[in-house]
């Protein structure tokens, strides 16, 4: 498995990340020496994945502390980078205030990894002995800082040998499913077998999966999450099938203040990232409704619908 | 528009065909000498589009005659170029019995391109003023050699001044919507925006999308669609937000010896289309069941559910 301080560190005047842009071809060390060059690796995907951008700019955040800059704006930069991941800003708010931001975005990011272990073995509860599981973009240890969330539970699953084989969907546009999960599947010898996103409907049609997991980007007090482009579509079609949809995710990436999915901002990246030739748009996330997830799984455990009920005490937490 | 001899056409001792894998970068020329080499174009997807790999087929059967090659030989080398497209053998079968296979290739060239037109004037009647929407894949001249079927339903839709914006899906892994829908788009004028296929349901649940467009490689006799891989997604997410699905497809392509879509062969092609670096999969079409197509349009008409009962006159032209 990565480990965490391979995938994100904070040093004592910079910040290092693995370039995730740059895999699989190339194992690369981003360093960023000022908050705003970490929230520029942040926009441009050095570091992505709802949880990793959290831990991410929390070393940003503390870097900045310990180069002197002004902790206001580089508050405001960070937390502006993407407008999506409800833990971004969450994680930026639990540095704030400490008296030492360094000490406290290492326990941030130690405690994520901690909290991710946590929500795998509850979600591999929900595993049946044989599984073929399907998964959409990138949720494992570099979406996360380690060890991820559904990535996590799949390998969690696969350690329980529950899991049988993995159906990657490529995600486009940037692939960080054909890139990054099947470099972690790879790596951690998981069988698997990319697919272009297109061709989930077919899998679930012919009965080739047996559950979905993904991870997610901001989960809605009523239990609508946001999460890569095209995890909406996969979710109806999975629903079509009877097969069940799991969301995983940590409870930082709750945000009560966020009703439903109709409220969370859905940032809408350069067209370049789709189509150089012609003109093209490019929403990287959008919005699953509550009633097609059959259950959302944190670190405190499996929650089931209806969710503004059995995710306040995970917000509370 | 492009010229229907431009696309591809029989010259005394060879096919000439544009060569759809180079576009939108170059307008090239393919010439191929033998029936072996147009089955091999039709392999390679130099020429696709189901109603155009017939006339392909045709053109190489014709060739096989004027070369003097075994014509049983020919037949079955390009009937078994691909699997999935019904109008492959029904084009071979139309050309095997005349007694001048060039002429008959060609006059079936020309119908095809003809009934494109009627197909797309009934279609144009089914999208109402000020419409959106939405294809995926390449039902265009290029699909079809000449005025296209689905993509000319649009064009004939856009003349009319009913069509405000062309979305298109960029159909992955080979991109048939990013570089020859958008292309054939731009040189028509028609305002058109390339998208991850993965964004379709994000654009439908924003009601940005008022109706669903596509093409068909089989359709069995009750209607069932076997298409580009993700139209039976797109088909689905399309139902849940209640707007209306129509294929748009010759005669020609429906198979009345295929009973339903389960029944449909799909071509699984190379996994290195989808990619070179990990395991992976790349089945080529799915199946969209007919309940969830609004209507299938021919050169015949607007064709609604039962499909059992309104397709059959249909096969017997």
């Amino acid at each position: 498995m990565l480990k965490p301080e391979r995938i994100l560190r904070l040093e004592d005047d910079r910040v290092v990340l693995l370039d995730q842009r740059r895999l699989p071809e190339e194992e690369a060390e981003l360093v960023c020496r000022s908050s705003a060059e970490v929230a520029e690796a942040i926009r441009t995907l050095a570091v992505r994945g709802a949880p990793a951008i959290g831990i991410a700019a929390a070393y940003g955040y503390a870097l900045a502390a310990a180069c002197g800059e002004d902790l206001e704006d580089a508050f405001s930069v960070l937390a502006g980078a993407r407008p999506t991941a409800a833990n971004l800003v969450w994680a930026l708010r639990e540095v704030r205030g400490a008296e030492d931001p360094a000490e406290r975005a290492r326990a941030l990011h130690e405690a994520e990894v901690e909290r991710c272990r946590q929500m795998s073995a509850h979600a591999a509860e929900l595993l049946a002995p044989g599984s073929s599981v399907l998964t959409h973009c990138n949720t494992g240890g570099l979406a996360t800082g380690g060890h991820g969330t559904a990535l996590g539970a799949v390998v969690e699953g696969s350690a329980r040998g529950l899991v049988r084989h993995v159906f990657v969907d490529e995600t486009r546009p940037l692939l960080q499913g054909a890139r990054l999960t099947a470099w972690e599947l790879e790596a951690a010898g998981i069988p698997h077998t990319v697919v272009a996103d297109a061709a989930a409907g077919y899998l679930l049609a012919g009965g080739e999966v047996d559950c979905v997991l993904v991870g997610a980007d901001r989960i809605a007090a009523n239990g609508d999450t946001a999460n890569k482009i095209g995890t909406y579509p996969l979710a109806v079609v999975t629903a079509r099938h009877c097969a069940p949809f799991y969301v995983v995710a940590p409870t930082s990436t709750i945000d009560p203040e966020t009703a439903t999915g109709g409220e969370i901002p859905i940032e809408e990246r350069d067209p370049v990232e789709v189509n150089a030739r012609f003109p093209a748009r490019n929403p990287a996330f959008d919005v699953t409704p509550a009633e097609l997830i059959g259950a959302i799984v944190t670190e405190l455990g499996i929650h089931r619908a209806p969710y503004v009920e059995s995710l306040a005490p995970a917000v509370a937490a």
